[in-house]
């Protein structure tokens, strides 16, 4: 039952400590975030690890929403090998594998008592291609997200979103 | 850690004993898909759980990649309210932030000894037109999948998908 809590438990998070975490804990979750699934099961992640503090703030001069790098200090990025996805740039499946990916994360994070804020590069376009130049991405990968990843000050609580008028059983509106 | 372990181990499950699952569980389930991170906390989410044998023989008639639908018995259809959610149809946030709740309940599938098999409807048009007239879904209302849940039969055992070298430091290509 602790996965439900932490899964309940999760949130974003914005105020870090600015400490430091280890190489293990943040390839621990790279690892969790390569276990998503992904269509037609074609594994088509990559995960730019960001602990170099040039690299983080060079990322911030063009990410407006991600000032929380800042003190957060280090972060994951979610890639797309678009040349092996289901369906490539074409379809979206990618957008769906890389969530997941990147929502696995942000729970492994919350798991290993660090804080995560998933902060979005696609579908801005100009967002993309400033990652992608930054970190010097191929060009068939794309960046999904920049997760920003730190020890969370404790200031920010759970909350509780469930709300059961937006459940439903078998068909729209039917409440029980 | 055993959260770790729920993310490395969950797999997609095809192989299901047919028994039932508790509506205390399924409700968990869309708890978990619930709690999910959406952009600009629109909270646009609605689940529709399926218990009745009748609606999943239903959706069975139109979704060619469901087929375990069959033995797995229930259902939870991962649904976006687009007059909500950031962006609408315009941008994708709303798949970003159904496929993370998507993953939430597989995940919380697994820690519940449950199993659970995402199946996709979008970017299909014909499967969300399909899904959306099965389950009675107002027009500015689409489903992203229709993840299958059941009791797993254990057959399917959980696969170790790391590979280190999908993971970067600092910049594309850097392995430390």
């Amino acid at each position: 039952m602790d996965m439900l809590k932490t899964i309940l438990d999760r949130r974003s998070i914005r105020k870090y400590t600015g400490d430091p975490v280890s190489r293990d804990k943040l390839i621990s979750l790279a690892k969790a975030g390569m276990a998503a699934p992904t269509s037609r099961d074609t594994r088509h992640f990559n995960f730019i690890i960001v602990d170099d503090e040039s690299v983080i703030n060079k990322l911030l001069e063009g990410l407006p929403y991600s000032k929380m790098m800042a003190t957060a200090k280090h972060a994951i990025i979610v890639t797309s090998d678009l040349s092996i996805a289901h369906g490539g740039a074409e379809t979206d499946y990618w957008i769906q594998d890389c969530s997941a990916a990147a929502q696995n994360i942000t729970l492994a994070a919350t798991a290993l008592g660090l804080g995560a804020c998933w902060t979005a590069a696609h579908p801005r376009e100009e967002r993309v291609n400033f990652v992608k130049k930054v970190i010097e991405l191929p060009q068939n990968v794309n960046p999904l997200c920049v997760i920003a990843v730190g020890i969370p000050t404790g200031e920010e609580k759970p909350r509780d979103k469930f709300d059961p008028s937006h459940v439903f059983f078998n068909k729209w509106g039917k409440l029980s």
